[in-house]
């Protein structure tokens, strides 16, 4: 491996090859749809985080949870790694193959099962996206909330138990996940859950996948929670003269229980990038980009509670995005603020933090992140759903320069100590993965991340599922 | 044991008897905060449940994690059962000693530890209940919604996945614990969760153990989500020719999006019955009860609404609680219904079903399962937190009469049955206990059964943990 790679890359086991018999069964029952090329390995051996390409040995394209099912009994046979890929937007190095292995595309699993609008489900395959999944229910009125801006698969947003922008009004992937059908690391197929809003039926096999990141079984199916589309909806950004105001005006909305859909902050950086990359001309300084769901009367009375809010802390007026096509614009820049800022630095990639905290820590976390950010000379971009307590710094760095990812990991290790300090924690909605694997001791104990080890163990005995990610084993 | 006891009881295994040495060493910890006084067994050897009392061999009177722990260590090390106990109001047989062992009586750890208002969060020893927790975050304008009816622990509700009347607004246990202090098997104290609203840090432990009713761990700590009270308040009742024009009214609200905090349905018989026991004079026919939150003005907004729904299906005017006083009484004649209505019957008992259906199914399950019911001879009531697709009925039953047991197991049956054909679940709050265990692999399949059996032997090899409920080990 790379001497590039940080420590957690180095200290994995060594890959377990996938010995002939194995490929050829592959290939026997797979044909094209198993690869072996390198640029579909390579492909596959990275996302949307700062580490190098760790390729997998093959490549599966999966159209069935049966396929998913095959493959795993094989390296469950074999004890060879299996790597579960949706669209690769993971940010914290889930996807590369540092044990080796198989990975499995379920991209191609993109069928919306069933839609049961009048009990508001829909069941849909692993590789279905989330906007995929929000085309193919509008005509019913309904909607799927959780919106971490990535089009991710709703495959993958389980296994991280990803959430973004919506999840203050509606809850993050844990709230809206009513079951699964997971293959398990012998190659079983188990579904989990039931269609009923609420159970107490035996242990929550649900929530135990949901965030689990591939290492206890591979989701193949899921049945979420669908939402009425709210009658009326606005959207406004409102400036500020600080991030403190900012980040005060959005503890009291929440504080006050004023049940606002999206409460996002964008710092200044944030906002220049995303004016330059969607030609855009919202005022460069920090920012609130906030949406409002329910009746007509009820809109207009949220946003004027919050306005009243945000003008005690010195907050602009409200600008308003008044159409659709308005709102979709601002959403869509707001969703292009990774990509944007990585383009203020030319061939740069981000180092990103993750951290959550209580929201009435928010301002001590947020604030001395940033003053360590600007007294660091790395250049950086905040974004955060700062309702729920989360944000993102991302440090812009030169993957070349092994000192500049040294520096941007020195800043993430001094934010996820804060926000651990603050009772928060390293990983709001991205996961543990590769990256935050040391934090997840610091945060949750030895004893709790012993257990989880048991877990790992007992339904993962071979090590086969998604090895060397979450924790070392 | 009594031959009367259903089969899941007589299949248990023996009771495993504390040696004269672990008793020696409990009472040389606790002196007479370890009682094996028969009148003190007996009363932790029983619950709500219709089953005749199963003593433990002794009780001990926990006043922290650390006697708990002192407890499941001693226990862990002599192979012998610990079963933790709240206020007893388990309804599914929690709390029999069926293999014997200690009752860990978790009462005196009745202390609030932390209330952070500033955050909306709360952490609370086990044995304080919802009714104490409300009493004392009263003064910071927050409360906790989940309310199961009873008084019962917030231990014992996260043990359940408790849920009850708010939950249609505010959800359940599983979505309202943040983290838990727990005493492991081997008698280790784990934190679970931080205080953040949300994590994607690692396994979900804290919802591993929310559910698992003592078979996995003694929760002794529980940090939950608290709630502003909201600026408005209303309740109303209003009855209907017929429960289905109830239950029509109920699924119309839930799918329009109507964001209705309480939608309770009460039968005739459980009208009848909560008139006689709190001298109530509410229209003796089937009737919702209902609870609204918000803003004023999204209050009224929310009672046109569904009073107008209601009234598409002939549902007369509201009658509103007008003031704080008449909602309290309201609600306490709703929550005394079960004891009510087992004043019907003199020296009866009741067989109660918990099924929680998609709502779109509500109307089958309800309507086709009272049918039954009245055709059973059997008297029951009804009520139902339908707008979660849940509603109990309560079959009243002579303790002395098998043959009446009997048939309100074979109606029991047929509703679980019925429930799980339309997608739905035999516990929607009360969990398996011993009651509902055959129903759970019937509901779930067997392989998911397996994998939590593999999850109870990885935690609990030494099965000492509340064992013989959930599945028989």
């Amino acid at each position: 491996m790379s001497t590039s790679l940080p420590s957690f890359l180095a200290s994995q086991t060594a890959p377990r090859l996938a010995p002939p018999a194995m490929l050829d069964a592959l290939r026997a029952r797979f044909g094209e749809r198993c690869s072996t090329a390198l640029a579909v390995r390579e492909q596959h051996g990275r996302d949307e985080s700062p580490f190098d390409v760790s390729p997998p040995q093959a490549v599966v394209f999966a159209e069935s949870s049966e396929d998913v099912a095959f493959v795993v009994k094989l390296a469950h046979e074999h004890a060879v790694p299996v790597i579960p890929y949706g669209v690769g937007s993971s940010l914290e190095g889930h996807l590369l193959a540092v044990q080796g292995g198989i990975s499995i595309d379920l991209g191609r699993m993109n069928q919306v099962l069933s839609i049961n609008a009048e009990d508001l489900t829909a069941t849909v395959q692993a590789g279905v996206t989330r906007m995929r999944l929000n085309e193919e229910i509008r005509h019913t009125g309904l909607f799927f909330p959780i919106d971490p801006g990535a089009d991710a698969t709703i495959g993958g947003m389980s296994a991280t138990r990803a959430s973004g922008t919506n999840a203050v009004r509606y809850g993050t992937m844990r709230e809206n996940v009513l079951g699964l059908s997971v293959v398990t690391a012998s190659g079983d197929i188990v579904r989990t859950g039931t269609r009923a809003r609420k159970s107490s039926a035996g242990y929550d096999l649900t929530r135990l996948f949901v965030g689990s990141e591939g290492t206890l079984g591979v989701i193949s199916e899921i049945t979420v929670r669908l939402y009425p589309q709210p009658e009326a909806i606005s959207a406004a950004v409102c400036s500020f003269p600080s991030l403190a105001a900012a980040v005060d005006t959005t503890i009291t909305v929440i504080q006050s229980g004023v049940p606002i859909a999206r409460c996002e902050l964008l710092d200044t950086n944030a906002v220049r990038a995303v004016n330059r990359h969607d030609r855009l001309t919202l005022r460069e300084g920090p920012m609130l980009l906030m949406e409002f769901h329910g009746t007509p009367a009820g809109v207009a009375e949220q946003a004027e509670a919050v306005q009243q809010i945000a003008r005690g802390f010195g907050g602009e007026d409200f600008e308003w995005a008044t159409t659709p096509e308005q709102r979709t614009r601002l959403w869509t820049a707001r969703h292009h603020a990774f990509f944007a800022a990585l383009q203020m630095k030319p061939g740069c990639r981000a180092v990103t933090t993750d951290t959550c905290v209580p929201i009435s820590r928010l301002a001590e976390c947020l604030l001395d992140t940033v003053a360590d950010a600007d007294a660091s000379g790395l250049p950086y971009f905040l974004v955060g759903h700062v309702g729920d307590g989360n944000f993102h710094v991302g440090y812009l760095i030169d993957p070349h320069k092994p000192e500049e990812r040294e520096l941007a990991e020195r800043l993430n290790r001094q934010v996820v100590a804060r926000a651990i300090r603050l009772e928060g924690t390293c990983s709001g909605e991205h996961g543990i993965g590769l990256h935050k694997m040391g934090f997840l001791v610091d945060e949750a104990g030895a004893e709790a991340v012993a257990l989880m080890r048991t877990l790992k163990q007992a339904l993962d005995p071979k090590n086969i599922m998604n090895p060397g990610k979450i924790f070392a084993l």
